[in-house]
């Protein structure tokens, strides 16, 4: 199975991949994990992006913060797909890592997912890599399938709740 | 080859999806276009993502403005990745849009490109059908040569332009 | 008497509701509360929805955060009144959750309130019910002259407090 | 039937409002229309609506732009439900008018619409004169109909274009 | 000498307002402080401003937090200027505050200071007070001498510390 | 009679303040009109700012775009009122002006109006000569009595209008 | 006398730097103009940054729109300063280049100028190259001090034409 | 060697700047700072500036918060390069400082840095004196690499980490 790269503009941007990377265990998919900045590693971040698709990674994850530059720059040196997370810093609510991962020119598109979203970056590339595997498509649709669960459980106990006290107070 | 699905909210995003079909057809990837409301059509839209895996569809693009929410449903009805262009109306400079793509809640994704951002959805698309078709891949570095190639066309040119004007000056 | 129906996105947004809630039970207003997400069990959102009507149900109040796309679908399943309650969550202030509540296209309004308003979107659902209904409107009526009240006696307090150190100080 | 008021706080949002009076013209909705100022006549504004309930109106709908005060004023001195339009003025993108709008204090809300939402102000106000009125609730119906019927047509229109193009592209 | 009306909104609004009442004792202007609320005590509010310049206002100070519009409401009923502090709520860091105070249409104008500009409020209508008294105008020159003496000390400390650590270091 | 001063930080500005200058001739308030820059001509506009009072103005009125500091240069140079009239540039809408404009720090209030409020800054700085002028307050009120009356002329027009198009149709 | 490098992401952006070209030939400073794409042809733009300082140039300029990376990396690839000029695109007033330029994480500086700032970016190049240039020093003052008489120019006419209308008038 | 002056609008930015200073002492670069309000004691921050280039200041950083005026007046008054620091004050998340410090208009540059970018602010103005200075130049590189060299064996950690996680798992 092809490799999920996952990159990380810094180290404080780790608890974010945290979720990704414990995602991606849950699919048994395989992964790498590496800090490359776009501003003080650059060539690492060119070269592994460059050498990713003969490296047999199928898709890449990069997570930044601030002016988020790190997704881009990935894209810009290789044509497999890229997904990049914006990461909320000290200031601005995240709006500037979004802004700057999201607004790609023409030619070079980043999939863009919410701010601070690792689950959703992993599950996006499982996604991707699913495309052509219906083993992990099928673990796709058991996970929403739990989701599902998950969430009609909940359902099933607050409306049960308040129906109750509703039914005692009326 | 896996089908490439285009769905607009309303026909008023034509414009935006004009440039992704023009692109899908340079790379000659088949599609299907589709007007499906979130609103008002939404079990036309809910179908379609449904049976889209069953239908050859490898990936779908989803163009809205506004409360954007299409993408989003597409997404919560079907494990193939989803992509969402945020289309500008005629308020709110699209930050609107934007927001109502990308900011989607742990366990949907959806891979948001740049508002109005039609070109690089469709090679957003195509880099991820490409993620197992080598042709396809190669016409993807085909593209970006191209692309580099015109840029350092202009770059001959306009440094060229001011080099002259610079001696002239100096 | 008409029920109003209460959604929310997931179990995190019930402290918002827990104010809607205790508002109807002071209007002995009849309501059920339910989790259903527009994303993870759609198809429940939009039976409970095209449901509504016939199960006795006046309005709905529907509470998200994020790309808040909840409010949206069940409106679009419904023609009886839809509230949307924007909810703030760990970035942007929830001005995410307003966008996507309120900007909702020609055809399917949502009567936003605002960002964790559950309380408004309680009166708002009551005096929807009490247009109709003489004895509720009878209490809202009621429920403003208290909240007067309340007012007046803080105005009173106040006012008289810094009156005499005022005094006491010129 | 009950009546709708429609209230605008300068003639300048009358072009918003046309739509709104369109609208309920096409339901057979009566309607009266006022310009009443939150600043230039305050007591206009608050007379119209402590009597609106008595003079049978069931909603009213007040449109303002800037700092949109009008909407919180009427809410302030009725408790029949008001329906906030926010209008895009010159500057801001009409943001300065949803905030002043939307984000009303604990015990007077505002169904607010989306800037300049002149047509889902209307259906708001039909939706909610609907809770009591099985006709006015079955108009409601058939134009969902016609709508999705419209959605529809175009969706054949061009998904049939595409498919053929993309036929003699392929 | 006029007295300033301090007008909040919710006494939640009194912490900024403490600082403004602190700042007109230091000047011996004298005041009075009421909680009216634009939307529950609005009679109370326009009463007030209807009655202030006979009552010897000289200027009111009026603040609130969310969709702000007791300055505005004030400033409506009285030709005597009204100064808006915009108050920080539990969201939206204040720009909601902001905007609805400051973006007053044409004809009513609201003097409006900083978020949560409790201090300058106080200075500004004792600016005002003392375009026509000498004495407070000699007093706001004193205040502002003290300001820069008190920026003077902070300076020699500061540049001082530094530059003996600078040496050390160099 | 006390003069107002009107700056503008740029001849680009003189648009928006026009409609202060056509205002304050209205009321017969005598001015001057200048053009100093905070940033180019800063001499100048402290020099004014420190004579101001002697040369018996009794406010500032300043306009100004972009990081506007011009009203705050203003302020800090004397203890009359200062009126701040943020300017849309070519970006932003505006509210890097007005950001720049209000949130002055605690000891130098500017009072600001809303962006481009030319016609609101000539009414506020009346508003503050008109505390100690019975006549010039006479006539503001004069001035809000036609101002409400102009409203109701186009309620007149404008309700009569739609209520009979309302019976015709109904 | 060291040069100055301009680039530009894309050709779309020489009418910013159109500004920036005319004011570097005022002052007779060498320059260079180069469209390197951050994301097309980033090996071009790296290069030229690694060699920039060897090859004499003192300051690089970048101008760029959107997620604006070109002066962040072109930083990152150099220790000469580099100046970054956000650029306007279609969408969102330009805040998504002027948060992608200026929010640069420790380490890696870009000097930011104003959205479009094309001559400011030229004038902040020649102060850095004036820090040890007296002749471009003295350049600099005198080019402020025309743009000082400029203003006064106009301040001269303009306080004089109201100053007669306002005399005329009163 | 040229030094590098430091001003703040309060001495509540100083934990701002005291990584400027921390990182002035690493390049034993020398440095003088200031508390110089642009409001409060305008005439010392005007002096400051007009003398700064013959009291051998190479570059000024000035750190302000709210409507950050103080970088604007100093560049103003000065043709030396002017950095400045907006400062994240208790509103607004430091959008204020950054509009009010970046968007100068043209004549007037100031090299804005990242919201609360002490060290950025001080690394610029170390790579502008080092325009000219070898010794500088080279430290500026040495730091690069250390830089690099941290973020290297960070990599190093967490993708070994990482990769013996996903062993064991997979």
């Amino acid at each position: 199975m092809k490799k999920v790269g996952i990159v990380m503009g810094s180290d404080s941007d780790l608890p974010v991949l945290e979720k990704t990377i414990e995602t991606l265990k849950e699919f048994s998919v395989p992964f790498e994990v590496h800090v490359y900045s776009a501003h003080r590693t650059p060539e690492k971040a060119i070269e592994f992006s460059k050498n990713a698709e003969d490296k047999n990674f199928g898709v890449i994850i990069a997570a930044a913060g601030m002016a988020a530059h790190l997704a881009g720059i990935i894209a810009a040196n290789t044509t497999i797909p890229v997904i990049g997370i914006p990461c909320k810093s000290q200031n601005l609510e995240g709006i500037d890592a979004l802004l700057s991962t999201v607004q790609m020119p023409s030619g070079i598109p980043v999939a863009t997912v919410a701010i601070n979203g690792g689950v959703n970056a992993a599950l996006l590339s499982i996604e991707i890599l699913a495309v052509n595997d219906k083993e992990l498509s099928k673990k796709l649709k058991e996970k929403r399938y739990f989701d599902k669960e998950a969430v009609l459980k909940k359902d099933a106990l607050i409306s049960e709740k308040f129906f109750n006290e509703n039914l005692n107070k009326n």
